[in-house]
């Protein structure tokens, strides 16, 4: 492991509009702060500048909203035309309850009200969804960065998910490349000579939420750079390895 | 927000014992290191070094178990003796099912096994329980540098839990002393005006996790210094804050 790892803010990124280059936005913002990439370096991306660039953006305004989203608006209070975008973005409601619904993603994320936000977007009631592919979206990130600078760093697309049982949010992984989002030491001897059997740490995640403590929600900081942590590069892992397979998950 | 943290490994700390004074271990270790502490630093201490110093520790050769320790033990292939120490650290079966045993610890932290652990322990065969009171753990390492060095550093007690729905385990704090583990954005205007009211940040799990990345399973690193984190003072805060009240969860 390392002995010393730093989070780095990066700050000075513009509000991102539909069709905007990611890639070049980012680069333009590290430019004017005079920091560059190093290798091995891992950018944690925040998933709403990505969903604004690739124009994930639904006025509900414009959505008609079902029977059911209506049946929902009333019972959890809330607006039947925004549940109705919610619904859309689900493939299974996990649970509702209280006014919060807990819904799964067509990606396989479990998370309330699909990933589908109002908070910092521009524009008067606009929604922003999960990107369709975030793993395709980190991909096109590395990409489009190893081209201008010959460094590929790691990217992990984040977004700010509930837990159950615990108070309060952490950012997670939603979309990786260039990493394996999980550290396996099963089968490794701790230092005692007694080997682990169920030691796999989602290191995506914890990466993920380690950037979040820079970025807050009101700076408007929406990439990090970590620095210095060994990860294990990966040209195909993806965030669906994060997805507990149902038959051993006991949460469903 | 920050725009730079630091995350920096404490490095040789020696075994510790049921006794052992962990002020003086650490303050040893950082001498020994050549690194000192800085206000504002926050440290996190995994579990299992806070749970030795305290004799936390039982041979399930010693413990009887019950007959539901002997059953649970046969359906889930696991050892009797080991399932009744469990038990006992236990007040609620969450779930059991494909030999995981997901409890509520009588702390109200839900976890697999009620958080006993046989990995990283000396001692063959030696069962590591939870510390009885995570949050005086912290308070008092907290108290114990400060009266050696004139600095009071906010303290976690971390462990390692696994999540529904997701692979893989993170770092989560299971005491405090000295900060406020939630960050609250509730009723905070965001950049565009857009008053946010669901934005409760678990601070304390995103610094845990973080601090998990330069501590590795097989290292022998137990407890890391956060750097440059603008953390919330509190001197009352405790981690029941990060438990969900049961009436507002929906995964009991």
């Amino acid at each position: 492991m390392q002995s010393e790892l730093r989070i780095l803010a990066v700050r000075g990124i513009a509000e991102v509009y539909p069709g905007d280059d990611l890639t070049e936005v980012l680069l333009s913002a590290l430019r004017e702060q005079g920091q560059g990439l190093e290798s091995g370096d891992i950018l944690v991306v925040t998933q709403k500048i990505v969903s604004k660039a690739e124009g994930r953006l639904v006025d509900p305004q414009t959505v008609e909203p079902s029977a059911f989203a209506r049946q929902i608006a009333v019972t959890g209070r809330k607006d039947a035309q925004h549940q109705e975008v919610v619904l859309r973005e689900s493939k299974r409601i996990v649970r509702m309850a209280n006014g919060v619904l807990i819904t799964e993603t067509h990606h396989g994320f479990i998370c309330a009200n699909s990933g589908v936000d109002e908070s910092n977007v521009a524009g008067e009631g606009m929604l922003c969804l999960l990107p369709e592919d975030p793993d395709g979206s980190a991909a096109r990130l590395r990409t489009g960065i190893h081209a201008h600078t010959g460094i590929a760093p790691a990217v992990i697309i984040s977004d700010t998910f509930g837990r159950p049982w615990r108070e309060g949010q952490v950012n997670v992984a939603i979309g990786v490349a260039g990493i394996e989002p999980l550290q396996d030491y099963a089968g490794v001897d701790d230092p005692y000579g007694y080997t682990m059997h169920a030691s796999l740490i989602a290191v995506a995640d914890e990466l993920a939420a380690a950037a979040e403590l820079v970025m807050g929600k009101i700076d408007k900081v929406p990439v990090a750079i970590i620095r210095g942590y060994a990860y294990q590069p990966s040209e195909t892992a993806t965030a669906a390895r994060l997805l507990r397979d149902p038959k051993f998950d006991l949460f469903r």
